[in-house]
């Protein structure tokens, strides 16, 4: 079955809608998901000498991108509620997504924690946030947190920041195709999975 | 009839393919289209600082840009050639625009242009090439070109402008309904449209 990995960073408010659609959406193109998770402050960084999100650097983007986001959400039934803090540090998260191999939990978790984020306004860099997610979705915390602590789960979201830099990603949520094509934006989720499930050469 | 007005700056990629489809998709969603050219620059130099396109100072985005740009019209069968000067200067095409208040004028000649700029790489800021264009609508370019170095013309840009700054605009193609609501890029021309005919509370 052809793939297409989703690259998503926690802070990013569109990357919340395209969590919660693109399971349905990859079902019925008959695409697997890869969920992967990266940190765009880097890359941002790099690329814009940027060191808070482009929203609150350019706050007319701001303004659209939160009445945009109402209406997106709105759209597809998803309660949306800005977060009283903007950008929330996603580093913990991260780990936790790539610190559970069996499957769902990548997805589960991760539509939980944005979620928690912009629907629930809960401040998910902390450590009791997070655990008590864990916790919802029946796993233990304990063994979930030691893992995300880990050396080797430091490594893998590190390695997949700097492929994400290699494959040209500038913000999330971004999609590549098994043949390499990258889009970016919830509005390129569609087109991406078109692609994913019949590439085209252009 | 509910009507949509799109903004666009002729230096804009993506309103190019946006310019070719909105016709159609106004007509089949019953709403009028209102075609508002506007200079960019002055925003984009407001609000970030920019003296050049986003998509030459951060590089990233271009290298994305043209490619996504290939895929979209390539979907379209839109003729694509990247420009061998990028971003071009609009500002004697957008006074044509407005220089000829026949209906149906607007929408033709913004085409030409921006396949003048994207599918044939001609300089749409010489005045031959304008020239050309006109000519090739059937009408007189004497005529045109001396409403379009008016005074009157020249103000009607430049309130164009003003008024695109005052509604929160920051990018080209924008969308704007008859109640306020403000959509950015050929992605949203859809959801603009669906708002148009049918607005929300929200």
């Amino acid at each position: 079955m052809p793939s297409l990995t989703f690259w998503f960073e926690f802070a990013s408010t569109y990357s919340y809608p395209a969590a919660h659609r693109i399971e349905a959406l990859a079902a019925a193109a008959g695409v697997d998901v890869i969920w992967r998770p990266f940190q765009l402050g880097p890359l941002l960084h790099a690329h814009q000498g940027m060191t808070d999100s482009p929203f609150n650097v350019v706050p007319i983007k701001g303004v659209y991108m939160w009445r945009d986001m109402a209406r997106v959400c709105g759209e597809l039934d998803l309660p949306l509620r800005s977060p009283s803090r903007f950008p929330r540090n996603g580093f913990l998260a991260a780990r936790v997504v790539l610190a559970d191999k069996t499957p769902g939990w990548a997805s589960a978790f991760t539509k939980a924690v944005y979620s928690a984020n912009f629907a629930d306004d809960l401040e998910i860099s902390d450590q009791e946030v997070v655990t008590s997610l864990i916790t919802g979705l029946g796993a233990d915390p304990e063994t979930v947190l030691a893992a995300a602590g880990s050396d080797a789960i430091k490594a893998e979201l590190k390695a997949n920041t700097a492929q994400a830099m290699e494959r040209g990603l500038f913000g999330s949520p971004s999609f590549t195709t098994d043949d390499g094509e990258l889009f970016w934006g919830n509005d390129r989720l569609e087109a991406a999975l078109a692609w994913a499930a019949n590439p085209k050469t252009l």
